[in-house]
């Protein structure tokens, strides 16, 4: 299993890298910002929101690969903004990103955060334009501010930086919901709501989308504790470092797995809850869990 | 005239405030966050560009104003989103705007990044909500998503910016047009598409707009001139000692103020088509142009 769900998230990554590239292969001005948004959208990466995105318009019927493209594209624009700026100075400050320097580094502060912003404008820019209902590219658009502003990623990230943070649970809990959960459950809802699945689907694949990302998290976390620089190309440890609120950090490596294993089990019972077709959300929970062990 | 039009401003700014204000009534999560983007928002300024939303929305026949606030607002919030960018230590490293610290000094620069960053998602936010029927909040993200991004605000900001920008009239309008003609002309259209104004009235008010946003830059260009750090409450004439990219550093300030006129007159030479109801565009044209004489 483990091998076929790999081969199978290599292709759809496939063709989301050529979405991508696709989206930088006209000339626009001004060249140094789209060849700053290129450079950072064009690193590789795991694609795993907009392979998400893919995953569930298909499995939810949807047939025409070329209505859900943009909104895969404008998904993993805004990763790649929040990306960015978690690097910059004034954030975690790092050197490098995905074995390559990070785009201040490549460029310069101003026009790194200048990049991150077009990448955002960007993405609405490709939402309001999809090739479906007005009416749904709308709901798409309150579906993922909500996941991206204060309430998602950019509330999260305060969080993460906040010095005077409670190192709790439950601020754990609500630091990861906000900055990875809410962006990998609203890929797989908006896939299903450009699929028009029913309201019922929408729910249980949002649902258990939350889990999967808090579970992504997790072994990021993990990751981060036993990888070693070479393998991940990104400095590692950093968040122990820097003493960061993280499971391994509050509950130690052990019990972070058994933590790591409830977060699968409640993802893959929701996905359960969808019978055949959405088999492959449970396996790449499984994908997902696997890879930090 | 010029009493009334500052009367007329006057009042719609006041009404731009309390809607503002309204925005940050809840306390909302991450609090450090929604402080954050409160000091920056409710610190003053001349609210040109929403009161003009307002404007045209009323002149074009719009009655319900609750229908138009939150598009004044989002579009208030994207000009607060640039300006607190535009203050930080990589740009314009400027430590006062309206009289009041910058938000990086008042906080720390990752929190005034994140809190441009809120700004910029809650504005696409209240407009993906707006009551109004969705083709239309379709076709304001449109406008706005092309006036803030790569061909609007930011790519003007890199333009603005780059070291080895070219000195040349053409490169100063492009600037120009991208940084401030192109927000004041969608907070112009967009009004006027709230209010299901016909096209050619939406057609011509983008174009006065247009010309109204390169006057507004030329006088703005001029105050940083003739003005002194304290009735401006900011730090002037450091376009001329950064050797920045403006008018009067191209053409001198007698020249430039011919170009303002220039400006003004296309701008009203529009509204004028437009009859009556229209004629305050002229007015506030004329008012924008004498603030700087």
């Amino acid at each position: 299993m483990k091998r076929e769900i790999a081969d199978l998230l290599d292709e759809k990554r496939r063709v989301v890298e050529e979405a991508l590239k696709s989206c930088f292969k006209e000339k626009k001005s001004p060249e140094k910002l789209y060849k700053a948004m290129a450079y950072s959208v064009l690193s590789g990466g795991k694609r795993i929101r907009p392979i998400l995105t893919l995953l569930s318009f298909e499995r939810c019927g949807g047939r025409d690969i070329s209505q859900i493209l943009p909104l895969a594209c404008g998904i993993e624009f805004l990763h790649t903004f929040a990306l960015i700026q978690d690097d910059l100075p004034s954030m975690d400050n790092d050197d490098l990103r995905r074995g390559k320097p990070t785009l201040h580094k490549a460029t310069d502060e101003a026009t790194a955060i200048l990049a991150s912003d077009a990448l955002f404008s960007s993405a609405f820019e490709l939402f309001s334009k999809m090739e479906i209902a007005e009416s749904e590219r709308v709901r798409v658009i309150q579906e993922i501010t909500q996941a991206i502003g204060p309430d998602g990623v950019v509330g999260g990230q305060v969080i993460d930086l906040d010095q005077e943070k409670d190192f709790n649970p439950k601020t754990l809990r609500h630091l990861h919901y906000k900055k990875t959960a809410r962006l990998i459950a609203a890929s797989i809802k908006c896939g299903a709501i450009l699929a028009k699945a029913p309201q019922r689907t929408i729910k249980i694949l949002e649902r258990g989308g939350v889990y999967m990302g808090m579970l992504f998290q997790i072994t990021d976390d993990i990751l981060d504790v036993v990888s070693n620089e070479k393998t991940l190309g990104k400095r590692t440890q950093k968040d122990m470092v820097q003493n960061r609120l993280t499971y391994p950090g509050i509950y130690g490596l052990d019990r972070t797995k058994v933590w790591a294993m409830g977060y699968a089990k409640r993802a893959k019972g929701y996905f359960a809850l969808l019978g055949e077709p959405f088999e492959v959300f449970q396996d790449i929970t499984d994908y997902i869990l696997t890879r930090s062990f």
